[in-house]
Order: structure tokens, then sequence, then C-alpha cells
């Protein structure tokens, strides 16, 4: 078996998909059994190009150890999908590309469609034998992976929503002798787990954001102009929370009343503009002050509110994983099982990849209240421990200091 | 002379207003020479409304701590412009307000239009040998006052923008291998400080974000689209900052290209999606993929970028303030002299409030180079020492613990 490490990362970034990046790349450096660490540039479609890089130079230049408060990517990432089709030629190609390299140990960093490549090269290696070990590592904002807990870069990106909302909510209520109404976008397309964790920057009972809405319930914009007229008559400065991807009864997104929408390359409908629709709706049927803010890509792109617990769990799943592919372990993610809540106390583990990819795990309909326009307080005590601890990011010249390819 | 203090805030919030209340307060409450320091809940007009609020009940708990960490304005706001004509009867019910609380310093912590309001009560004051004293204490992200070399809130909203440039910036270049350009729309309506502080993003010569647009200068649509076409052969994954206030030749507003607008009480025009307008140019023109994005309230409610420096100076404003009115000062705003720049140093003063109200000082000409696509080094010596200095903001339950009027 090839004695060198292949990493890559893949699909949207998230605050800490580059903490598991220094997971594996540290332990790979560190084993003995391990001769050479190389990370694919853009993920598989750039190593199919050949963009390989030597992750050593990092160890030797001490540069390593700002990849863990650095957002984004390190290596690049891709939204490659390999083929259903086991025979397609794409299959030997890659793996005369990985014996080239004498790869024995593959780990891919990422969400659902990441999961998809591990799981169908796992597959495939299992067809012609090869003894390459093919391990997933977690990462997606949007918390949506079956078969774990929870995954990395959701309690960076839960700490920054929420903390976001806290901080718009108290820029609402400066002017509270005039009602008002703002509608906070968040990311999450079929998932409403982020959009769940703005419940998480209440500071009292009552508190804004007083309305939640996920996307697993239907959107009923009735319903809806009514729950918000019924909330301003308590909170004069009302602060609505939706999910980008909030739908009616007949499943139409609500952004598409407003406008067309295109499809990505994974065929999912690429979406904008739920909050702006909403704002004009409001505006028109109660005549009340209304903006929308649109969190966008600063939601998993910001380093300003790592969570620490989020930051050293993604450095352990990397971590974890050279250990359990140096066990010999393939065709598995890695997963977090929550042993105690109160202190938490996380477990790592290992679950099949072909049942998580391309599945989605959403929030469960025991944890939604309200007629749909509320999260419980089960909710919040599974999300509350994800988000805990400050880290410091190193500063240079005043602004955070970010590693990045030359 | 009343020994009482009144202290209010006015207008748009900033990540450090709260710090300039904290020096106002905190001082006012240790001198001697001071009986009561009394907070106008909504500014003037909540004044002229009688909600006021004891301040030293803040000192009795220990909250007065937590200000300078609280964005937005504690005391709440308003966007109330007095009578420009002194007979009006508004201001000898204000005067009679004064004398029932037993005022004697009044402090104003605002922009323009507050300057305006302490420029008025002033000149009223002489007019009827008032012998209350009146101070502005200066605040604002848009860093537009005159006679002073800048004013507190925009260190941090400069921090808060170039931080998350650079963050955005970073989440753009993970699919190197597709060009995109990115198109990054900032507060400033008719200063363009706030957006050429995104010039401090840059991490080497020709990063991103590669062009910068103020208002400064006329927006060319044409130029703009063959500039971006340049930058592009470059740059894959460009990032474009622009102004929210950019306008053509004939001082049109490029958003107004787009929709309609509004004007607010001070008979500003709201301005809205210009970046969303440029977005749908560059697709139409270049046919590459183009997002845009809104930095929106966030630049200045945002408590994750406090620039130490800015918080520092906003706290001495406000106590600077409370030691000139003490003094006999009335009729001016505190104002910031820089001694030196490397290493920085900082002296206090004053200026006629009535020559800073209602002005506006622009980012000048010499420091906007390349056709009006970026900013100079010396923009960037001047706006550096401003961003210095990382503030840990108090904890609790993972996220920031802020203050709050209940």
């Amino acid at each position: 078996m090839g004695k060198n490490l292949l990493v890559g990362q893949s699909g949207g970034p998230t605050a800490v998909i580059n903490g598991s990046l220094y997971g594996v790349a540290k332990k790979g450096l560190e084993d003995v059994s391990v001769d050479h660490v190389y990370g694919m540039v853009n993920g598989i479609e750039g190593f199919l190009n050949g963009h390989v890089m030597d992750m050593s130079t990092l160890m030797e230049d001490g540069s390593i150890e700002l990849l863990p408060t650095t957002p984004g990517a390190y290596l690049g990432s891709c939204r490659y999908k390999l083929p259903e089709n086991l025979d397609d030629p794409v299959y030997p190609e890659l793996f005369r590309k990985f014996d080239e390299y004498e790869i024995g140990l593959f780990f891919y960093i990422g969400g659902n469609d990441s999961m998809d490549t591990v799981s169908k090269l796992s597959r495939y290696a299992a067809s012609i034998e090869s003894p390459i070990r093919f391990i997933g590592v977690p990462k997606t904002i949007d918390n949506d992976l079956v078969l774990t807990d929870h995954t990395p870069g959701f309690g960076s990106a839960a700490k920054y929503v929420a903390t976001t909302v806290r901080e718009i909510a108290v820029d609402a209520s400066v002017y509270d002798n005039k009602k008002s109404v703002t509608i906070v976008e968040i990311m999450g397309r079929h998932a409403g787990w982020l959009t769940a964790a703005s419940a998480l920057a209440r500071k009292f009972e009552g508190d804004n954001p007083v309305l939640i809405y996920l996307p697993e319930t239907d959107f009923d914009q009735e319903a809806f102009i009514s729950q918000v007229k019924t909330a301003l008559e308590t909170t004069s400065n009302l602060v609505v929370c939706i999910s980008e991807g909030i739908h009616d009864d007949k499943g139409t997104f609500i952004c598409e009343y407003a406008s067309e929408v295109g499809t990505d390359n994974f065929g999912h409908k690429m979406l904008t503009g739920s909050g702006k629709y909403l704002e004009n709706l409001v505006k028109d049927k109660l005549g009340v002050k209304v903006r929308s803010v649109e969190l966008n890509v600063c939601q998993r792109c910001s380093s300003s509110c790592l969570s620490a617990t989020d930051v050293e769990e993604a450095k352990a799943a990397g971590s974890y994983a050279v250990e359990r592919a140096l066990l010999g372990d393939t065709g598995v993610m890695i997963t977090f099982n929550r042993a105690k809540n109160e202190p938490y106390e996380m477990e790592l583990g290992t679950a099949d990849v072909n049942q998580i990819c391309n599945a989605e795990k959403p929030v469960p309909a025991e944890w939604i209240c309200n007629d749909g326009s509320d999260v419980t307080e089960d909710f919040l005590r599974y999300a509350l421990p994800l988000i805990q601890g400050h880290v410091e990011v190193p500063e240079k010249d005043g602004l955070p200091h970010f590693i990045f390819r030359k």
C-alpha cells in the first residue's frame, strides 16, 4: 500500500474547514507510517488536472498554525460530481494518479456532495481490490448530515448568526418610538438548523428574534402577516428570521414569487430574495417601516465569531480520521456522538459513508413550535454547547492574519 | 447654574457610541461638581416627551462597564431636527425642561445632524443668556465631520469592513478555476471613507479588492465594465468594493437606474441596490459569474471587530467633553488632531460646532487614484492607525454580553 496521504476540501467553505485540514495534515505529517502529505488543490477536480501541493512546507515555516483560524478552503474547493457509473474512465484515471503519488490514505473534507465522492471512490476501490482507504471528514454550516450529532462548521456559523442577529436587534431598537420590522435572511436551502440558531440571540424571554421560520414547515404568507401583526403589539422593533429556503405548501419557494431562479451544478435551486419579497409584503399589508438584511456569505467565512468548541472539534475530526484510516477503516465518515449534554461531552466515531451521502437531516418536527414560527427549548439545549468558547484570531496590522496559497 | 448633567445620543448607531456615553457618564458621575447625570431616552425628541433616566443606576450595579463593548445606542436615538427658526415655541419649552432638571451641562453624541441640534441649542442659549453649556461629542461611521482628523465610530466600522472584505475575498477564491466577480456594497451616502477602508483588506500588492469606487468621483458604467474586464485578466476571482452612494456625472445615483428611491426626514435620498444593479450589468456585459454582497447594518453595529484605538478614543472624547464643559466651553464639538502618525499620537481639542454642522468632509481628491478606481498609500497611512488593537467583548453563554434598558 502507498505510504502517502492525500487530502482535499470540497463544497462551500466554512470558518473551520481549515481546522479539519490542520487535523489531517498535522497528524499525517507527525505519523511515522506516513511518508508524504499531499493536498489536492481545488479538490478532486484539481487533482485530476495535476494540482497537488506538498503540505510539509506549511510545517517547515510554521504557517500551519494559522490554518485553524483562517476561514475559506486553504486548498481551494470544487463542485465536481463523479459519474454515477463506476465504469466511467475517470475512475481508472484517478486510481492511476493515486498510484503515481503512492497514495494509501485519502481524506475528503466536505458535506453531502463530498461524501458522495468518498462513497464512489471507496466502492470503486472495493471493486478493483485497491488497498487505498477513503475517509470523509464532515463539514457544513448547514448541519444537515445524518448519523452524526452535528457537523464542524455549524457551531461557528451558528455563533455568527446568533451574534449578528443580537446586534441587528440592538441596532433596530434605537428608534423604539417607531414601529419597525427587520427581516433577516439566513442560509439554509432545505435544513433550517442555522436559522433556528438565531433563537440563541434572545437575551430574555420574548426578546428578538420573536418569529423564526424554517424550511422544515410550509410557509403561509397570510399566517405570517397575522403573526407579524400580533408580535408588533408587544415588540415595537420586531426582528424576524427566515431561512432562504422557506416555501409554501405547494413546494414553491417564497423567493420564486419575486423573481426567477436558476439551478446549480447539482440541480439545487439557487435562491435569492425571500427576505426582500417579505419586506415588500409587510410594507404593503401592514404599512410599517420594514427592512431586510441578507446575512450572505459572511455566515460561512467570518473568523470573528469562531466557536472554540467548533474549532477544536474540526481539528479532532481531521486527526481522528487519520487514526481510523491507519487502523484500516475505509468508506466511512467521521461522526460526532453526544455522550452527555451538561457538561457537554462528545465522542468521535465513524459511520458508513454510503448511508450519509445524498441524505439530509432536517430539524426534527418536535423542535419546531408556535405554528412553525419558533423553535423549542430542546433545540436551544442542543445548540448551546456548540457555540461555546471564544477564539483569539492572530492579528497583523489590525486585521486577522490569514494563511493563503501564493 | 444647574448642577446636573444631561446626555443623549442621536442619529445612526455605531459600535462605539456607547463608549462616548460611558466617557461622559463616568466623568460626570465621578466629578464632585456634578450632582446628577441624566440620560435622554431617544435623544432630544424623547427628552421633550419626558423620557429621562438616572445614569447612576448603571454605576451601582456595575453594568456601566459593559457600555463600551455594547453596540447601538444604549439610550436610544432619534432623527429629530430642531426648527431653523429660534423663535419657535419648542425652544422655551426645552429650556423650561432643562431648568426643571436643573441642567447645567448638556452633551449630545452624534454626527452632522446632531451637531445641528447642539448649534441651535447653544445659539438659543446665548440669545436668552442661559448659562447652560452645550457640547457635541462626535460619532459617525461615515467619518465625514469637518475640523477633526476623524470621528469615533469610523475606526471600528473600517476594521469591520476591511476584515469582512478580506474574508469575502477568501471565500470568493475557493473556486479559483472559474472566473468570478464579487461586488461588495458599503455604507456611505456622500463620503467614501468607509469604502476606501476596504483597501486595508489587501494582503499583498494587487490583492483584492482590486477595484474601489467612492462617491467622491463620478461613476462611469462603461469605464467600470472595461476596468472589470482588465482586472479579470490577472485576478480570477475579482472583488470590487463600491459605495452605496456612487453616482454618474449627471448626479444620478447608480441605484436609481435600478429602482425608485425615497427620502428620509432630513431630505437625504434613501439608497438601495447599487451593488445589485452592477451585478446584473456585469453579468449582462461580461457573462461571468457575479454576486453582490450588501454589508448592511452590521457595518455600524458589529461588536466583533471593535478597534481598541476607536473604543479608547470614543471614551476619551466623552470624558474630555465633560472637562471642557466644566471649564466653561459651550457651542463646541470635541475634535481629534493627529499630532504624529508613526507612532500614532492624537490630541483632543474643540471646534466651533456652527462650522461643523451641516458640512461634510469628503475623501480628498489627491487620495483617489487610477481613474477613480482605487485609493492611494496616503489614505492607507491615514486609516491604518485607526483600526489597531483587538477588544475582548465579554461573553455570556457563548455570545457577546450586552447591556440594555429593560
